[in-house]
């Protein structure tokens, strides 16, 4: 069950002027639930975007890439559940390009304009036919305040749709943004994770706007890990519709920008860790915390390392304190510590330090915060200043289950 | 249960001239098991090995380093099961010590003669009194004919002891090498596993021992993974008694070196694979191959990209062929692939070409692979001559339930 994570309350989902959604429930894998997404941009729109890393990344992440960099204004954004369309060699990028065409003859644009991503079982071919009956379908419905239904229809093995809203003020104008996600397995992104969408109606030039989405992704979707698995389809958009009254950004150094970017940033956080909340299996949140080192990247190595671990992750799941595991995968991480130097946090409670366990702790007081369904371990190296946090979650039997039966 | 692997039959396991073998019961953890083990070597032995990477090392790991480098000729190992005696800072320096200290005593050695090897739960003090009480046990019952009473006593969750014997002749003259290793989780070695302990009694000079451990673990021991955490206390030791008939060998590049560095290689990747096919929670035993690649290190890289994904374990354990998983982690491996080049097979079955599935690939052909118990993943990436083998296995309910209650 998730943790510590309620669906979104209904009326906190805001519009965006500029964004229109619609659904279907197109078959792609099972029947009668949502699993296509259209979003129709406002003409005057900027969007931007990071994609996974991985080699064999999916035949729409390719599309994407293109047609961003092809600088024709995006018009429409499409999204399948239930099949990945990764791993599908040429046909695969013939579905993707036949899908993004079948939606610029639907809304009078050019194929070029349209942005397609999908979700799912790798390897298999994307039924084509399907998508392109559940089409008119989803345009059919377009409307403004569907972000909820969005929200359900690009979900996997999620449990709970993942949704937020925020509002801020530029220059004295009001701005909203609205983001949803989906996620729960395959999570150790490696720029974003898949599938993420974040709109404003801010007015945002292009350049600045993959500034900030590269930014907010570093510090949310980036930092997570469900069980170390890097998916092929990994995406974050940021779209900005401009259809606010708020003037356009153009100064990458201005308050406006940096406002703006600070609540994108929250809003992609809060995304990130509903989707570590409803980790495959997961019974526990975990911040994990690495202070004191000398670079983002080594606090990060370690961090990843813990994070990782079966072994922690098992027990967390158990509530058992056994915390020489977490020392063991600080020690592994690849870092060449000074043990002796390292303290380890568990909560407000110290566990470890001068090499071994501290004096001071008990066992009562770990067990007391290992039962707690929100931890955070937080690891001293004490040899520089910079730190870095990763949020993961433990690892249970329903994590086998989920993922021994996922295709069935 | 483990995969594929029986204990060694009656009257396999060949005694080594010059090591004797004493067992006790020492209540290290539980009662009424064997836990405690002394080997006894005869002066002129010599004896090199290779350590865990991990900087959490264990204090054992630290005091037999120390005395392996003392120079003086080691008479004696001793290793206790139950507790790790890592991530104990100071105090478990000290009882290391006394360890070698007590056996010295009894053997009338010096303490630095002596090996202290440890293994179980980490950061908990080592139960001194229970292991001083039981050393003059395992003295007294010091005998060569005990290697199956020896591989009982250093195993923790193994279900099945671990031990073999091979025989080889150097110049005309039968050598014997017999070895016993334990380890079924915290299973990602980076040097050896916990722990291995090989016995020949050809006579080798020092430095060529040390060269020849260091060959056998890297073709073995650091070939494996069940979970993917490296060991705080991973230790393999190779042992030469020289009481064979054999001339010693002095000659690195001698046929003597390279036949007797063959057979111990041969011990140590039976071990190594043994430990694997009795990993925690294993249904089956994978090999996985990466071929055509420009170096080693790539190879290895992608290969323990396979072998480390949950996903892909929980796919073997389910015995379903999803296997897009196994393209997501090579892509996620960090190499920078063609992958229109790379060839995925599992066993003989060609499944995926041109970066999708192979034309020819027909889902029965996997699925009468994957409800194999023994399973080969072969990964070609056409872009060199260089190749690498890892051994691990599936990822199943059992590997949670084993870890989620390990102390208790």
């Amino acid at each position: 069950m998730p943790v510590n994570l309620q669906p979104p309350a209904a009326g906190t989902l805001l519009p965006i002027n500029g964004v229109l959604l619609g659904t279907a429930e197109a078959s792609i894998k099972k029947p009668n639930r949502k699993d296509l997404l259209v979003m129709q941009l406002t003409p005057q729109a900027t969007v931007a975007g990071v994609f996974t890393q991985n080699r064999f990344c999916a035949a729409p992440v390719i599309v994407a890439r293109e047609h961003l960099a092809s600088g024709k204004g995006i018009r429409a954004l499409v999204v399948n559940t239930g099949n990945a369309n990764a791993g599908t060699g040429e046909q695969g990028l013939a579905a993707a390009h036949a899908t993004c065409a079948e939606i610029a003859n639907l809304l009078d644009c050019e194929a070029e304009q349209v942005l397609p991503f999908s979700t799912g079982v790798i390897m298999e071919a994307l039924p084509l036919p399907q998508i392109i009956a559940g089409l008119p379908i989803c345009v059919a419905g377009l409307r403004e305040d569907n972000w909820l239904n969005a929200a359900h229809a690009i979900m996997t093995t999620d449990i709970i749709a993942k949704a937020v809203s925020r509002q801020t003020t530029l220059a004295g104008k009001t701005v909203t943004i609205t983001g949803i996600a989906k996620g729960s397995g395959m999570i150790h992104p490696n720029m974003a994770t898949m599938l993420g969408y974040i709109a404003t109606d801010a007015a945002v030039a292009q350049p600045l706007l993959q500034q900030m989405v590269k930014h907010a992704s570093d510090a949310s979707f980036n930092c997570i890990t469900v069980d170390g698995d890097t998916s092929t389809n990994d995406a974050l958009m940021l779209i900005a519709t401009g259809k606010s009254e708020a003037p356009v950004i153009t100064d990458a150094q201005g308050a406006a920008f940096e406002k703006l970017q600070a609540a994108v940033t929250e809003v992609a956080i809060l995304l990130a860790q509903a989707i570590v909340r409803d980790g495959e299996g997961a019974t526990k949140f975990i911040t994990i915390k690495v202070e004191g080192g000398k670079s983002v990247a080594e606090c990060r190595q370690i961090a990843y390392a813990v994070a990782r671990s079966p072994l922690v992750k098992t027990a967390f799941f158990a509530s058992d304190p056994n915390l020489g595991r977490i020392l063991a995968a600080i020690g592994y991480a690849g870092i060449d510590l000074d043990v002796q130097r390292l303290k380890l946090y568990l909560d407000d409670v110290l566990v470890a330090e001068h090499g071994g366990r501290a004096a001071s702790y008990r066992e009562e007081d770990g067990q007391r915060v290992m039962q707690q369904s929100d931890i955070t371990v937080r690891v001293v190296l004490e040899r520089g200043v910079a730190s870095a946090t990763v949020w993961t979650c433990d690892f249970s039997y329903d994590y086998v289950k989920i993922n021994a039966s996922y295709r069935s």
